[in-house]
């Protein structure tokens, strides 16, 4: 390694890896001028493939394994990696992938999808390394630090999103148990020392299962928490009494996706109260179906299929019947007639939420219209904070995002925190009986006393990102000069075990002129909106599952989206990693590019992350130039958004290339501007005056070549030259860009 | 004066005074048991007159002028009163009072309606500081301690009081102003010493008035602020356009009471706004007859009927028109059709706000049926508190009497500290100008732009009773072990120059182990609240208007009625004075013991103030059994509310008399029944058991008088053995007590 200072571009599929093309010549000539270095690591599908596969491959055409490359770097204090988003292969797309590979002259080994020989199984193991989430596990060695980009929020100022106005006499509001809920038997320990426990259940005839076995570092948190199926179905039952009663709409908000084990039990609960008539009647038929509520109703319609076609009508006769004597149910698509209760990933809770609150606290009813509504969320530990905001609202109307404050999120995240029930940790009871968790010399660390029905799951938390999430706490109060509140909750006992080494660790640091405090989360949320409505920043330091639901619910009220929010991981070891593109990696952008040569892909949240990527270099390795550039960076940005330059999505008119030209055009002028660095000032200002002048030329250049098709040579390993061809199709602006480094 | 340590009971007119008869032997009788002498003071309205004329009396007829002494006393540090409600005397009484004492033979001069010598016009002086509120602002030398008795929160506890039910779904809200009222307008100083300041209108020509002089000591704070107009007019126009998009019913809550300027004038423009098109239409002639807003729309109905009966029906007509395109209005009694806009005093917000919160949060519509409200209460400075109290029950459901912890009141009251505006500083604008605070240097202290209309007011707030307020909330917070908050909002002019000596004053005392802060009053209130619903208690420490507000609004939450409450004046000399009998001295009830031998008046204040008395005695002279008689006076008081041994109302059955004998029956058991003190106990044992198996005949001696006339020899001035005679008709309870004492 050079001792330059160097940020590592990955390199990825589809459309980032198209738009990469055309932005990283000029990020390398922009940051050469700080003496930084960019490299381009490969950890697109391909290049996974390929690495996988180097013994099989010709000498020339082997590559470096650059995911195991990252992996050692993201445990490096040098680490500063600007991750764009890649495929999480399905099978369907590694075999495209083989297929192309294959045909560029690359023996790479067909995926056996039945292997019969050792050979086929070792190739097999090869390639499961390839399929799925297979990126963000290696490199999320880290704590989530998510913002929202001072260029972004200045554009939010200027240009507001629509915000539905609240009445004062709004009938909407969040609806939560209030006992027998997981918040109302969680159990917590702490190990004194690293050890193995048991998780067993013991029936009542006094007969132990193990039902897994953990084993525990020192200082790791434990959690254990049951949910009552008995009190979970009086609950749903209670709310749609109460619906029927007051007229308000029932809508039923959870996170199937993330509690990936008990919600979708949960759902299926909501499903068959509420449809308990057709649930009664057809039990017996529904169980030789193989009807599965936790799939949702559309689970019946696709069961019923089978049966004679007046059985099913009248099946469907009586699933109408319900809606007679139910209340009115929120609709996913009023359209379409799909409810709230069709399939458990339609509605969830920290974006359905968000939505219902910027919506004037309402959903949609069966008749398109909105309505007030009951977002029934069951699980009353994060449930809180959105009746906290609904009241808020009520009391002080819709916030207003001309004038509103930020609340950026320092989220526990590393190591897997997994405050919201690992997977392999849920269980379903099928008997009466005690869930027991049992140290290795036979202590019952905890117990609960369950019923057959019930849902019970233990969490575990290691104790080093803990210590690493307060100090990027106090790191994050002390550069944005703001008051960071810890959201731990007094009468959560997860939370009293993590506040207490909150307490102990904050005394790792230095907190002179600091404001930091620790809250429980109504006063948490209340505190940090009542200075949001006064235009006051709060960093909002929270655990796992409150730092995905805040980094949806408060940049939905800010920004309108999500999707714009700067997402850091500051890595454990020292190095950061900066993630991009929360939309994903887009399939549909390469063929339209393909078909008309126009890239609609949006490089913000590569331009966002670059610019702290440089920021964060300069103040790592003392490079004032670096910190300019991502100043000048983020303020072309601003500029970009505030002149409309990002791509139109019609073509003939700015792209994904365009608005990098823009880009360029602002940053440069930005430096020709800035008194800062009299050496960048000169180095840039012939820069921004050529752009400048060509602007007129450069853009006809960049549009000209649209609405034709373009060749790229392939779609999981595109050529290169070609690519970079269609991607760079403007002379002039190539020539003052390749002249920089030159 | 003697050394033993003695108490001041007032003797005071009507109910009270008649209830003494019967219950001071007893207080004697049990005081004497630890060394207490309880001696009385005659603050009665015939007292205070005879005082008045002691120089006309003869010499057997002339009494000492107990209240005067009872205003040195208050100033000195021994002092222990306990005051009962006495008359605030109208002239009528006051004549009935003196044509009363002329006839038993006090040659007092008749009152001068119309004085025409020097002698009348002296005579008439002397008159004038007997007439109205004459006992209170002489005794208030104190800042203010409410808080509910022991015996009375376990009896609510047992007993509780009906609480409507919550809705989440409930659309009733306190709405108030978000600018141009009290609140975003208010400033504050701090005089850094004594000195005269003016207060001056500049009129647009320049033209400067003086509006008054005040004298202020150093230290004193000094507030001014105004509500504008139009903003006040356009914020009654926009919450009744509300009310008709959301169908939710409208009604006022004001405190004209209180503000007795300020508030009638808000009152008169609400009239005037919901009526517009009848003040509109009618407004010249409405001048012309002298309808008044202020007064109501009954000023309408009183003013018009000298109008001929056609043009009075055409007014009612309009009058009725008004009502079908504004929204519905909360009933004060729907039978009579009285509303809200009907007069100032029918809706007073300290009452009428918890009354809506325990209904639900509901009023009474015209149709008789209780509807969700939204309850305008212009000035934001308060009425936050009320929705941020709608949104918790909504959140959290209604307040359980049976577990809910309980807010006691330490209260800024002494030397009338002025928060909520004084009169004779309170000023409606006539034309647009300059309203300022002027120091006797010339220096602007203070200074708003007002228009037309606005209300403009100032309060003091002096510094020797904030200093006394603080040192009462530590001591409270001791005493009770109990954490204290003193509500200060961080955004309100005067609150931040109070925050400023209390941080001050609190350094005075030792706060060791004592949980003491100082927040907002949504935080504060919200905190209490949360606490409350735990069963955890917490002090409120407010200013004047809080103090007002918050002894009205919990105590109905947890006690149903505020009567019950404690209200101790901790007089800043250092003594006590203890307040009884919010219902005022009952005329009603002396004219039913005089033709049936009936005293339906409940002593439990007396019972309650005359325990904290004891046991403040006890604590100040080390007087160990004084305590332990406060401490089972509580037990006795506990018990007699338990077996429902008050005053049954109904002629026949116990009535003010047998509630005594039930008090010193349970008072003497509980002495014997304890064993702290033995000297107490053997003194005790005899008396328990002489009553308790007496109890029949007692009983029966107390109830046999009744249903026949009862002759006292007069009203304002009873003859002392006639009415002891009436008042202890039981010759067995009269028998052991006055052996207690022999």
């Amino acid at each position: 390694m050079s001792n330059r200072p160097k940020i590592t571009y990955t390199f990825t599929d589809e459309a980032p890896a198209l738009a990469t093309y055309s932005l990283l010549p000029i990020v390398k000539a922009f940051s050469a001028s700080a003496g930084i270095d960019v490299e381009t690591r490969d950890i697109s599908l391909s290049g996974r493939i390929l690495a996988a596969f180097a013994d099989k491959l010709d000498a020339d055409k082997r590559i470096e394994d650059d995911l195991a490359y990252l992996a050692t770097l993201a445990t490096s204090p040098e680490a500063n990696i600007i991750k764009l988003p890649n495929i999480s292969a399905s099978v369907p797309q590694l075999k495209g992938a083989i297929a192309e590979l294959q045909a560029l002259g690359y023996s790479v080994p067909n995926f056996p999808e039945d292997p019969q020989s050792d050979e086929e199984n070792e190739i097999r193991a090869r390639y499961a390394k390839v399929l799925g989430s297979a990126v963000n596990p290696v490199l999320r060695e880290g704590n989530s630090d998510r913002r929202a980009p001072a260029a972004v929020k200045a554009y939010a100022r200027k240009h507001p999103h629509s915000m539905g106005k609240w009445s004062m006499a709004s009938r909407s509001h969040a609806d939560y148990m209030r006992g027998g809920d997981f918040f109302s038997s969680e159990q917590s320990i702490t190990m004194d020392k690293a050890g193995e426990v048991r998780i067993e259940f013991v029936g009542k005839d006094g007969q132990v299962e193990l039902k897994k076995k953990l084993a525990l570092q020192e200082g790791e948190v434990l959690d254990s928490m049951f949910m009552s199926c008995n009190k979970l179905r009086a609950f749903f039952e209670q709310t749609l009494q109460d619906c029927k009663e007051t007229g308000v709409m029932w809508s039923l908000h959870v996170k199937a996706t993330m509690m990936k084990v008990s919600h979708p039990i949960v759902f299926g609960h909501a499903v068959s109260v509420y449809y308990k008539d057709v649930f009664d009647k057809y039990g017996e038929l529904f169980k030789e179906l193989g009807v599965n509520p936790n799939n949702g109703i559309s689970s019946v319609y696709d069961k019923i299929k089978t049966l004679p076609a007046s059985q099913q009508e009248e099946i469907l006769h009586d699933i109408h019947e319900v809606y007679s004597h139910r209340p009115e149910m929120a609709m996913v698509d009023s359209v379409k007639g799909i409810t709230n209760l069709h399939i458990p990933s339609d509605v969830i809770v920290d974006a359905s939420m968000p939505a219902m609150i910027r919506n004037s606290g309402q959903m949609w009813g069966k008749d398109g219209k909105q309505k007030d509504t009951k977002a029934v969320m069951p699980e009353s530990t994060y449930a809180r904070i959105y009746q906290e905001m609904i009241n808020f609202c009520k009391t002080n109307g819709a916030f207003d995002p001309t004038t509103m404050g930020t609340v950026p999120n320092v989220g526990l995240m590393a190591q897997k925190a997994e405050e919201y029930g690992s997977h392999d940790k849920t269980f379903e009871m099928t008997a009466d009986g005690t869930m027991r968790v049992v140290a290795a010399d036979g202590t019952v660390l905890m117990q609960h006393e369950v019923e057959a029905g019930d849902i019970w799951r233990a969490c575990q938390t290691k104790d080093a990102p803990i210590r690493d999430w307060v100090k990027l706490a106090v790191t994050r109060a002390r550069l944005s000069n703001t008051p960071a509140i810890f959201w731990l909750d007094p009468e959560r006992a997860h939370d009293r075990e993590l506040r207490k080494k909150v307490e102990l660790y904050l005394q790792d640091h230095d907190l002179t002129g600091l404001d930091i405090s620790i809250k429980g989360y109504n006063e948490a949320i209340r505190t940090s909106m009542e200075r949001q409505m006064r235009g006051l920043d709060t960093i909002s330091v929270t655990g796992n599952v409150l730092r995905d639901y805040l980094t949806d619910l408060f940049p939905i009220m800010e920004l309108g989206t999500s999707a714009k929010m700067l997402s850091i991981v500051p890595l454990m070891a020292g190095g950061g990693m900066y993630e991009t593109g929360a939309g994903g990696s887009a399939p549909k952008h390469v063929q339209q590019l393909v078909e008309e040569n126009y890239l609609r892909w949006d490089s913000l949240g590569e331009f966002l992350a670059l610019a702290v990527s440089l920021e964060e270099t300069g103040i790592k390795t003392g490079n004032a130039k670096a910190k300019l550039l991502g100043k000048t960076l983020d303020e072309a940005t601003g500029k970009l958004l505030d002149n409309n330059k990002s791509p139109s999505r019609k073509v003939g008119e700015i792209d994904n290339r365009g608005s990098h030209f823009y880009l360029a055009l602002y940053w440069a002028q930005a430096l020709a501007a800035q008194d800062e660095d009299a050496e960048l000032k000169a180095h840039f200002a012939p820069v921004a005056k050529a752009l400048t002048e060509r602007e007129a030329t450069i853009v006809a250049e960049l549009n000209s070549v649209q609405g034709k098709p373009a060749e790229i040579g392939g779609y999981y390993r595109s050529n290169p030259e070609l690519t970079s061809k269609v991607m760079r199709p403007s002379a002039t602006f190539n020539a003052v860009i390749d002249g920089l480094v030159a």
